[in-house]
């Protein structure tokens, strides 16, 4: 039974990072910085820098351009290794590379961090939010750091690549929360996006989706260490945030292939029969793994990532329907059939509603058994989709 | 927009406990009480007590007696009413009492509160568990109450039934939790057992489940309150309580009642745009309903039920497919459709193998908007294929 997990294991690493036989495209990581960007939240805050990372050349008339943005727990590194000793690639790198389906000897694919990243503490992120020094203080920013919003990602996006001389997108894609930013840029900005590829996404919240992002806030404001988001000169609140890692992965997760990946001998344990205190051995395995993912992630930026999503609807403070109106890129929608947390229904009516205002809109389900996931591991699924959506 | 909100909680109401013309039928709340009780993991309690109610008349030879057990949350009141004033009738009073699917002119309907019942601080509720006094330290047992199984709960029930000269159950049904005990029940003395009917259920547990349970008790233990158990002397851990009730409310509704129930409306809060530290206004009422929940509630017990649930397999320790081959009982079994929590898959699969073990076996899907909770709000819909079952 054990093999069928570590079989799992291979199938999707294979899946998400292709054959390992080929030589890896290194990439590097650059900084974007802006001497001071207003949140839409109307606040100045100075120094603001991201990470950001592009693979294959610009053309001369700079019109090959595809913006990747990313999802809630994601970075920059959509492809690629930083370095060859690196264990794993960037998440879509089965579907960006020299000749694959966001093939880089045609396009130049750019990557951003958003701001208020939540992958802190690992060393290739960059990103300005509530762990960055305030220069009033000295001290990091905690909660005196302002709201943020999809908008306000964009609006960085926007800037970086203004500093680049891009003008037009051939084509903005994001899955799950990047989906979120990808609509909102075809929203905000209709001349400038040719193509929008919105991958298990949303186009506007629900009460049933602000409720499931605040649940992984709650564990972090339990924390004891959380100490009202001020915890930088003390202990981390690694426990609320390792609550939180669990809330995430389980939600991301459908259970058919939670249950595959762990047979039931693994959650059995004689111990948890006799004592309270012990629990039983698949919670802690998650535990373990989800500690170690916590290690890398700041606490208060996870609550403003959960605030950015809480509050997106395409358009933002505006109205949905004449907002949605204004879109004029090719759309190509790619919602996970079995995913649990974005579910699909949402983004079929959105489809029927754009083919309604004469959009041109086409919409693809992505197979599979991982749930939401399936926009990360399954995506290969649909290389030729994608691959002939940008052609055409 | 706020009237579709009232007329599904006012349609919710009259599905869930009938018009409320008729005058309510009336029903006592009882103590049953054991010198001493030997749990499934070897520990001798002392003064047992757990309540119990009945509805409608036990007959001369003791053959007309269903037995109801209860759900993860709930109690031994699934029908009727305590005083003319409560505002709600037991949780299944839409089948249960004079004339109804269950006729109580008929049977002799007998519910208890199960060991560990999470409603410690509901008047109504006689239960012991880790808020219940230790007679070695004259203090209450927290974490040093032994583990209890859903095997336990079936033995208590046992015992009750004993006590009133009941050998022989027409039927013993039961929502979720309640499944996990009707199906022990029919596994453990399939002689007693005539007819089991298995609601919004499962035959056992799997990692996704397991996983799922222990998010519930994951709050709690961040809680600073909670004092690793040790909290009957100071202030109760309810910060953790609450999202412990939110995280529960949530999981058993499907998003389409959700949403259906919160307009999109009274999701939005231009405060929460604003300050980080101010929730958005549907998190605020959400916290608002689970704190007032949580007051009734003990969080141990909550650790308890979570554990109990989580061992559970048919059988117990034994093996699952020598357990259900015990099983002689008529069998109803009825998954709803869209429930997210205890879905309908695995207990499709559960009457295939029954019938391909030549079982008595009839499945049925309730249908409904709610999700898990449609085995309570959406069951009078099944009341047909009930009163058909029972007189079979």
């Amino acid at each position: 039974m054990k093999r069928i997990f570590l079989l799992l294991l291979f199938v999707a690493s294979n899946i998400v990072y292709g054959s390992e036989t080929s030589k890896p495209m290194l990439v590097e990581k650059r900084a974007f910085t802006l001497a001071h960007f207003t949140t839409e939240s109307g606040v100045s805050i100075p120094d603001v820098k991201v990470g950001w990372e592009s693979y294959g050349k610009l053309n001369a008339d700079k019109s090959n351009a595809i913006l990747i943005t990313h999802f809630f727990s994601g970075t920059s590194h959509a492809a690629g290794k930083y370095r060859e000793s690196d264990v794993l690639a960037g998440y879509w790198d089965a579907i960006i590379g020299p000749g694959k389906a966001i093939d880089t000897n045609k396009y130049f694919v750019i990557s951003a961090d958003t701001l208020v990243n939540a992958n802190w503490h690992s060393k290739d992120v960059i990103t300005t939010g509530p762990a960055s020094i305030n220069p009033k203080t000295g001290k990091p920013y905690g909660l005196d750091f302002p709201v943020v919003t999809i908008g306000d990602f964009v609006e960085v996006q926007k800037q970086l690549l203004d500093s680049l001389g891009i003008d037009k997108l051939h084509a903005v894609m994001g899955a799950s929360m990047g989906s979120f930013q990808a609509l909102e840029w075809s929203v905000r900005y209709p001349e400038k996006v040719s193509r929008l590829i919105h991958v298990i996404g949303a186009a506007k919240m629900d009460a049933w989706t602000v409720a499931a992002l605040e649940k992984w806030a709650l564990p972090i404001r339990l924390d004891p260490n959380w100490q009202g988001g001020d915890y930088y000169d003390g202990e981390r609140p690694l426990a609320g945030l390792t609550a939180t890692m669990l809330n995430i992965t389980q939600d991301a997760m459908h259970p058919a292939i939670y249950n595959a990946s762990f047979p039931d001998f693994i959650v059995l344990d004689p111990k948890a029969k006799q004592d309270i205190r012990q629990l039983p051995k698949l919670s802690q395995t998650l535990a373990t793994r989800a500690r170690a993912r916590a290690e890398t992630q700041d606490a208060n930026s996870i609550l403003y990532l959960v605030r950015a999503s809480q509050l997106y609807t395409a358009g933002m403070q505006g109205n949905f329907d004449s907002a949605i109106d204004k879109i004029t890129a090719k759309v190509l929608l790619m919602p996970a059939s079995n995913d649990l947390l974005l579910r699909p229904e949402p983004i079929r009516k959105l489809a029927e509603t754009l083919k309604a205002k004469n959009k041109d809109v086409q919409i693809t389900e992505i197979e599979g058994v991982w749930g939401h996931l399936d926009g990360i591991f399954s995506i290969q699924s649909q290389a030729d989709t994608i691959a002939q959506f940008l052609a055409k």
